[in-house]
């Protein structure tokens, strides 16, 4: 994060410079960012194994417990981080272009900079812990499983290839350049190079040591059948969401029938989203299960998609830089061509951010897949488990397939809740500081106020779904014992896969059939209008709940692989769980009938804000450095109805 | 159908004289439908065991092939119906309502007939023939595997039960009557009444039953488990949908942030409403595999859910004859008292059509389930089925978890699809009937024009997810064996009973909010137009997708288990499957690019109206049995500003 809020001054100082400029400026920040991720992940394992390498029990526990750490940490920046971004972007919004007509950024705006951090705290920061979880969790379960199956050369395969994917990811990287005046096929043709460039690297290093370590061939397809799959699940993310095809557009068009038709045309997309997905992931399950005889194949298919994350993690983070970058350039009043250079990197970064989001969530179900088998062989029900004649695991797979939507429910609350308050916030501030509307010199938006409530929302409403996703798991595994603990992750795996698959590329598809519908000059239209509301729905699905269910798919899983001992019983309290789950079934109205979306509003801001002076730490720091002085002296001159994002 | 819309004009002249006189009225008609289903269904099946009396294999394959010829008509009594009958009604509100301020049910409105045939369709025919297939199917799945566990004594039960199940809810039929004037909450109260009243009667005959048959206490207590489950559904689908409660209330509320906000608390609301019959369902399968001990406790439990579904079905199809009565009021002018009436009663319709279609869903899993477990016990995997060894369980659950969003994406674009056609022939109705708008007199619309349209729309739309629906399971089993569809079946049940659930709940939640905010005198206002955007999303939600997600899940398993004999092969092909696999996923953004929803609206036009003649049969009838002369010729004096839907 503080990479990258260093480089957006400097992408915008750049794109000054010239459209190559600032990609290169905005691409090594976002690098800084995948090599962090990968070589962190990588390092941290390593030593663990070098602690531990005599003791193989402690070893276990010590990787997945370091994997399961990083899967909590990673609730915190994606789910708190996810519901900071929508409830700042949406709040802002919702006053700021449909009852003030401010332009995007507008520094007069109380609740900018509280969406400017956001994408930080969300596409940044949400977005590298989500993958960090993952890229562990591939290795953490390809090495257990890997030393079950062939010992020691077992271990050394996933860390080696991790380490290779390093070397081809920086490769890749140096390809990275474009000419002036490129066009957005263009620059996402620059983009998928480089990724090419880094897989056809990292496929030789596979085949290198594969022969090094003398291991079978097989493991080798069953690297390439991961990384191939990442790949064709990019292509069909870019499809769905991609301005350029179908889908997209007849969610443009549904405008002219009205908002609902937005709507129903694009949850029909996003629903229509999941064939490919998952058609690809189960071919690739049954592909390398076949090849390896068994779930090692499993780890490693999901160890070859992650192997190149150091550059397709890079590829998802320039987005945010550019697009703040953009944010500076309207705040300081740069030249027009500057915001021109940084809204076609936005743009790309847009398209970028959907096929990103495929590959998180690829790579979330191949890596919960391989620590769910991990589990069974642990808590030794891998050959027991009787799915249809034990009492728990159908109930444990409806119960799963539950979980994914309840999560999701408390986290659209929560942006829904979050983002009602800051639209009072900044109305209150637009009513009560005098000037400030007109942007009268000297006057400044209590832009930290926007920022505390924001972060205080954000980790009070965190709550619920944090508590949902550790719970379970217990409750379930010690009430109801290993096969339900089966059962629910395998359902939690299966739903949580389309539904939040669904969300991504549903809210993805919106935002670029309005972005379609702005630049094919509707900008005010009815159909436009209507596209404005899907977009609108869309920002939590695509930056809140859809990728958060990749968090909760890998963090279950992880929970039910390292507390394995405690779910071992054997004495079955069916009756005694049969309480529990009558209690949650009565004590749910009552929650929603007193959380804070059911609140009236003055009393859920209150609780917001408990604190009245703004946080310190990290966001008020952010906040002051990307508030310069001289802006808002030049503010004043601003012309009323230009808005750049038109552009 | 031919009852409800004979009643329709009775249950209006009936209004004119009390509301008690119309309760009755409507709910004799309804009682009529729910107790056909009921005979017709128990009738054949009794008729079936007796010519295959001696003759048990064959006797299995016709119970199990009545079953699946039940399930495939149900596909287009409730997808076409759903389809019809949204496409109608989203069609005649977005010019009716939307563009031209007409009040609802107007005459001059071209698309009114075909919203009120579509009543009748979707909500009558669609609503028996879903539960038709889910009784037979718990009597069928019942009777299989208690012959099994018990001999002839195992078959008898389900039918004993269900026939004392037809007398308790005669008796409890004759209990409906009101006081005139009464409230919703006392009309609510009195069909509660009658559904306990045939329960409490049903149990006691369910213990003479077992005491009769001298079989197990258990099993009496799985009956009761399942009847109790049902019941309970009901209670928690009324809390998320009706405006007496938060959820509902919050949804009316957020309708002052705009049309997103709606849509994200409606989406969070139905996410929400997912975790009560979850839970309910999961706990009931663990209840009574404990007592019984085999998978006949499941079977039996639906059959006891489904036991008194006489009476609920009557609840639940009264709705649209009241519903119905109130247009031809309308229509016809009668006095404001009958249409408060009839209002009356549409309203206690909305409410327990939501808690109807908990029933169904309920019903559905329970059903899907038993027919699961016979399917595993027919194709001889119920003992051998090696979930996380198999190459195919778990790539199975994937794939079936995602057919529900598929066939989701599918029906939902039909609507809008077949919707914007109907906006298009309106408008162009009204632009060149002249003295049309004005409704002057002579001068009628194109009723019938409208009513062929919606049908071959429906018909020609339903032709993707019945394929969908009956194609996969052939394609799965026959490819890649019983271990994938066994993982398919599971992976559809569970994740279409979260999405049909939210699907349910959601669209209620939304026309209630709608309402509630109607109601409060807020009609015209921009948080009662936001609450509109909602209702039309939750439309082809509440009644077109969601309920025939229970079509999919309970189709897929009859299918499953009558062709076992296809699926107990033991070659694996596994390679040719992915081939398969892989012509599907890049066969689909193909699909999109040409399905009619991506067409031009004058081609899309042109296949739905093959035919320009109106279609004959039972909808031509419908059409000229509701539209009587003489209301044509008052519609010029009627008051253009009143709309009757406010009350």
């Amino acid at each position: 994060m503080k990479i990258a809020t260093f480089s957006n001054t400097r992408t915008a100082v750049a794109a000054e410079k010239g459209l190559n400029a600032a990609l290169t400026t905005s691409f090594m920040s976002g690098s800084i960012m995948g090599l962090t991720v990968v070589s962190l992940g990588l390092g941290a394992l390593s030593a663990l194994l070098l602690i531990f390498q005599n003791d193989s029990i402690g070893g276990v526990a010590a990787l997945t417990g370091f994997g399961m750490g990083a899967s909590t940490v990673s609730i915190f920046a994606r789910v708190a981080g996810g519901i900071f971004t929508k409830a700042a972007d949406v709040g802002a919004d919702l006053v700021g272009k449909v009852e003030e007509d401010f332009p995007e950024d507008d520094v007069r705006n109380p609740a900018t900079i509280a969406d400017n951090v956001g994408d930080n705290v969300g596409d940044v920061a949400g977005m590298g812990a989500d993958l960090f979880s993952s890229f562990v969790g591939s290795i953490v379960a390809s090495s257990v499983l890997g030393f079950k199956d062939y010992g020691y050369a077992g271990i050394a395969l996933p860390f080696w290839i991790s380490m290779a994917g390093i070397v081809a990811a920086v490769i890749g990287m140096l390809t990275i350049r474009t000419k002036e005046g490129a066009t957005q096929g263009e620059l996402l043709n620059v983009l998928r190079r480089g990724m090419f460039v880094s897989a056809i690297i990292e496929l030789g290093f596979m085949a290198v040591i594969i022969r090094v370590l003398d291991l079978d061939w097989s493991l080798y397809f069953c690297l390439m059948i991961g990384l191939a799959a990442g790949i064709s699940i990019t292509f069909w993310s870019e499809y769905f969401t991609s301005s350029a095809y179908a889908p997209t557009r007849r969610i443009a068009n549904s405008g002219v029938f009205g908002p609902a038709n937005v709507i129903i045309a694009g949850l029909s997309v996003g629903s229509s989203s999941t064939i490919g997905p998952v058609l690809i992931i189960a071919s690739t399950l049954i592909a390398v299960r076949a090849l390896s005889e068994s779930a090692f194949g499993i780890a490693l298919a999901s160890t070859g998609l992650l192997s190149i994350l150091g550059i397709t993690l890079a590829t998802d983070a320039y987005g945010p830089v550019a697009d703040n970058a953009g944010g500076i350039a309207e705040m300081a009043h740069m030249p027009p061509h500057v915001r021109q250079n940084t809204d076609a990197l936005d743009a790309l970064g847009n398209t970028t951010a959907a096929v990103g989001k495929g590959f998180a969530v690829g790579s979330a179900v191949l890596t919960a897949v391989s620590l769910l088998t991990t589990y069974t062989v642990r808590v030794g029900i891998n050959t027991t488990l009787d799915p249809i004649n034990s009492k728990y695991f159908i109930p444990g797979v409806l119960v799963g397939a539950m979980l994914p939507y309840a999560f999701a429910a408390a986290t659209m609350g929560a942006v829904a809740a979050a983002a009602g308050s800051v639209v009072i916030e900044v109305r209150r501030q637009l009513k009560e500081i005098d000037g400030l509307r007109e942007g009268r010199e000297g006057v400044n938006a209590d832009h930290a106020r926007c920022v505390s409530m924001v972060t205080g929302a954000a980790l009070y409403m965190m709550i619920p779904p944090a508590l949902l996703v550790i719970l379970s798991p217990l409750i379930l595994g010690i009430g109801l014992g290993p096969d339900m603990l089966a059962g629910t992750l395998l359902g939690a795996i299966s739903s949580g896969f389309v539904l939040g698959g669904m969300m991504n590329s549903a809210g993805g598809a919106w935002d670029n059939a309005k972005k379609m519908n702005e630049k094919d000059g509707q900008k005010g239209s009815f159909k436009h209008k209507s596209t404005v509301v899907g977009d609108t729905v869309g920002d939590p699905f695509k930056d809140t709940s859809g990728p958060a269910i990749n968090i909760l798919i890998k963090l279950m899983s992880y929970i039910s692989v390292v507390l394995v001992p405690v779910f071992r019983h054997q004495e079955d309290y069916w009756w005694a769980s049969l309480i529990i789950i009558g209690v949650v079934v009565l004590a749910t109205p009552l929650y929603l009938q007193m959380c804070p979306e059911g609140l009236k509003d003055e009393d859920r801001i209150a609780i917001f804000t408990k604190k009245e002076e703004p946080v310190s730490g990290v966001y008020a720091k952010v906040e002051q450095q990307e508030q310069p002085e001289y802006v808002v002296a030049e503010a004043e001159a601003a012309p009323k109805e230009t808005s750049l994002s038109q552009v």
